[in-house]
């Protein structure tokens, strides 16, 4: 479904970085959800470019519009149709890049695939399609303010500097650019965005996404596994090469006695883990722990640094990409990243509305 | 879709470890594929229980029946059923846990999600289910021998010990216990699995699919990318906790200049990639070259040294699980993530028939 | 989606009418319904060939086995796999229209399609998959009970013989032959259709299919009406030429003062309509009435009286169908259409769960 | 899926009557369709609200944008979104009936299901959403030219008034205010829907679509069957009743003798058929014939007389539709029809590129 994301609770998005607009709908959010545009705004608004020095200075305001599906400031139960004027685009700065492939981007495969191309602002292939996320992800998290489940994510890794689990202070996360919750790595961070901006180039990074408050029971069990839902969201998002979920990557270097989170009974009589290696998710049910996902995030591709490349006729070509991009991807994923957990966890909580009589 | 993985080419499973039959339906194959029980049979000797002294060592035939869709040795394009008796089980061994909850496994999150549990063997959640994704893979692969694609799955580390890149050799993976393509690492690491196995413990690892052959243009850009379905695939796989696309983790440290896939034009004339950060995939749609994916598998749960856990009724008590099982699945996991990966690529050869006119 | 049924609810099946077996599997069924095999083998003996003289004489045990899903006679909530093996079958019969298409079948249609056929029998198109329907329609008749809904079938027409409302007594469904609620007329239905097979030859007939006690609410209002669900469930019965809803034709020829069912309060305050021209359904959901639909249904196409077609090199020919079939075959679809409208009901029952907070 | 409709050509819409916008969002069209927004203006405008005196009389210019997924007049292979502004409308005529159920619409059974209710111009429920499915059918009608398949709708009933098939000139359609190919019978029907018009009434009639030139081969056997899918199409628009295919009805009286579309040679050497009784489908699959289904249409349900109905609180209570309604939907729905049913095709041609090597 190349367009269509979800089971229950299903947005299917439109919009090139530089046609009319970005536009979602989202199909099967239950009647009589609160909803007023404010709801959705706070969340483009953390999305937006221009909204710090570490960020793309482009403007955009990213005022969105409900269609449909909403009347009174509550939900009908039918669709939902939400748009994002796009306003402020430029597309002769891409026009140098007509017939030329900018690496590390979908210039080439989408020219192999269709055969043709919108490459105004890098088209359907420009992360600007995220906003139609995070407009969606926004009335997700609605749905789970009503059942006190909370997502957050934060960077914790911008190249080689990583943040102090130590020193994590959730409450800073909005406080500093690059929305990491420790505040001294994040200084750090910033300081090396920019540096990497000045010499034309881009960095990666790595996101945490934890989800609290997820009751025990979501997930289906074999192709629909609450951590593959997790991991087909976060890797959908253009960025993404590589997502974990709990201890991730370690597991492969642990015993099973050390992996297992082994179980036993608080002073209050309930069942709790000892560990969370398994990322709040076992046989891809939920377990009522804290969700954990991370992703790396590679660097922006667009640098202006000289790079090899081709063009539509096969020539060889040197490309250096002007023009105001983002130095560092990873402040401005974290609502994306929010957004597609988020999605995920209504779904799930819809599905599992009939998992047993 | 808790039991069915695909969009063209869907496969619908089911099966409980300790029940008559593991089942198969493979919907959307296209009629006219040769296809005979051994080309199936071939694939599930590869993951079948008791191969070696690394795996679990009870014996189970595994023999495949195909009981519809195929005439005359051809695939008619009707609905395939493969069905695989279960025949050597021994239930009792499972009672004394019958309301113990294992440690690391889907115990306790079925119990919660559906208030009823096939405790024999583990149910549904048994990795038992994954026969049905290998025989379902064994028509993917003969559908791909067509297209000159070539899935392969190796072990690349177990627990801390790394194949080395520079000693890889294809031809070894099939030789070795462990299916790794560092012939001297692959002692190394079966020596390691014994030694675990003895201590009652398990390990976990590290494996990789290469697919070799796959055509630019695969994948479908937002929400159904190449990269993204290959991390639902094998993210799908119980043991799983990370996914990664070509450089994976490692781009989080990358500059943009180092991780764009810069192109040329070789002596040919044809383009090509200076490098392939990218495993192949860019803004989610294949680029012509390998595609690379990593998975982490965590350490099997079923282990005989004493781990706290409790029981349905919420008491605390300790479990020592006896019995024959995996003490590293990574061996026994490589066909079943080349079946993964096989089945997302004819499903996305199928789908991108129709994206140009 | 070729071979799979239902949204939450879903069936895939297989099968030939001379491979090894009819199957299906279930996915989607909340765990904790009561289920043993007698449920579904009572409503597939309903289904079977050889019951009656007006049915075809070919005996079909259809004894259906019960593979996965099902514990202690409780559902789990996972796929539940059931398979009825063939085994009264003589390919040989079929021989002599391997090559040759049956006229009103399939025959030329799948070979078109797919450049093979299975010809043994019909293969896929033959009337025999629609057990397995009846298997997955015996499942969801369990869940109806549950909730008081009652799916009833019957014959209303077969040729020019119509059956008289005024006459109707549901509890002579089935103690007649066509299973019809008028005694008379079908006496005389009987006896028409022995009359007709003497010839040679097969005759059509109307079924409909009531719903009682389904609750107001169930639909999905614009792709997913409750009364398209149905129209698709029924005219994927391969004998069903139209599938009417309430007054179906009727509505042609009426005003709209005819035609809305107007609404009042009855004596205990309880809204109720006046009339039920709208089968149940408005706005693409139930109003609490009951669900009416209607099917027309062809003659069965495997006749013995000389008919001209063609063979698949071109060839003009005759074709006699000498061997048993259905004369008529409205008293055997009875069955299946019920399972079609349970299928849908319990699907819509499930979906509803998440129309509203 | 409540709005999406469709496989792998496929569409999700939105828009409530007195909404924003009507929109859609077409997913899986194929890059390079030459497309332009007159393709799509000039099928809207046979939809449109005030076009004659047979229709109502509200004026609504249905101007249609096309969002995204077109690019310098070709598509590209994202999704396309078009919109439609809703203009004209007036809510403060739908404020007597805000909790008043007009009987023969959806209001009682929205209101039970979703517990919420736009009552403006019947919110979501209004007929004003086909104008979605106009705009997504039109590109679908493009593509199907390519293949030179061509989609007629006509009606060929109003109340007791029938179309005399021998006087059918398709010429005729657009040519008279009711879309009768027969222009003896249009006179009369126009003077028929007047007549009732001024009573306050509304009524019925019957709606024929053809689609000529179908290659054989296009449907999927079991639950995808092209009749079936034409059964839900046409199923899926509010006031249709009952859907037929070919001889409909009309089989439940035939012997299979005069069923069966017995097969022959031409001169030519091609195989035709004799008859076409099937309508273009057997075994679910296109015959290469032409594809005939009918649909019954009921009486607009806004009149103006006065009805019996209950208000939300459960009184009684009497109503009178007063306003500018269609007293007979049948011109309208023709466009309407023709989209669904072309939309369907192009599905089903795109569904059939991977049946067989």
């Amino acid at each position: 479904m190349s367009n269509t994301f979800g089971q229950k609770f299903r947005i299917t998005t439109s919009g090139e970085s530089h046609g009319k607009s970005i536009s979602v709908i989202v199909d099967g959010c239950p009647a009589g959800l609160t909803l007023q545009v404010e709801d959705i705004q706070k969340e483009l608004d953390r999305r937006k470019p221009g909204q710090s020095k570490v960020t793309t200075q482009r403007k955009e305001k990213d005022l969105v519009e409900i269609h449909s599906g909403v009347f009174e400031d509550k939900t009908t139960g039918t669709s939902i149709m939400m748009l994002i004027p796009n306003t402020n685009f430029d597309s002769s700065k891409y026009e140098p890049f007509m017939n030329v492939f900018r690496p590390g981007t979908g210039d080439y495969t989408y020219w192999k695939k269709y055969g043709i191309r919108d490459w105004r602002g890098g088209g359907r292939a420009s992360g600007r399609e995220t906003a139609a996320r995070v407009a969606a992800g926004a009335i997700a998290k609605k749905f789970l303010e009503i059942e006190k489940i909370k997502v957050i994510g934060y960077t914790i890794k911008i190249r080689k500097i990583d943040a102090d689990r130590n020193k994590f202070d959730f409450e800073e996360i909005e406080k500093n650019l690059v929305r990491c919750p420790d505040k001294e790595a994040a200084k750090i961070m910033e300081e090396e965005i920019i540096r990497v901006k000045k010499l034309g180039n881009s960095v990666g990074g790595m996101v945490e996404i934890i989800a609290k408050g997820v009751p025990p029971g979501l997930g289906e069990p074999i192709f629909g596994k609450l951590d593959e839902a997790i991991s087909d969201a976060l890797g959908s998002i253009g960025a993404v090469k590589a997502v974990e979920i709990g201890a991730g990557v370690r597991v492969a270097e642990m015993y099973g006695s050390e992996c297992n989170d082994q179980m036993t009974r608080d002073e209050n009589g309930k069942i709790k883990f000892l560990t969370n290696n398994a990322g709040g998710i076992l046989g891809g049910i939920s377990t009522g722990q804290d969700i954990i996902a991370r992703i790396a995030v590679k660097p922006t591709p667009s640098i202006s640094m000289p790079q090899e490349t081709v063009d539509t006729a096969g020539n060889k070509t040197t490309i250096e990409i002007k023009g105001d991009h983002d130095p560092c991807i990873c402040p401005r994923i974290v609502p994306v990243a929010e957004a597609m957990v988020a999605l995920v966890l209504v779904d799930y909580l819809l599905l599992n509305k009939t998992s047993k009589l």
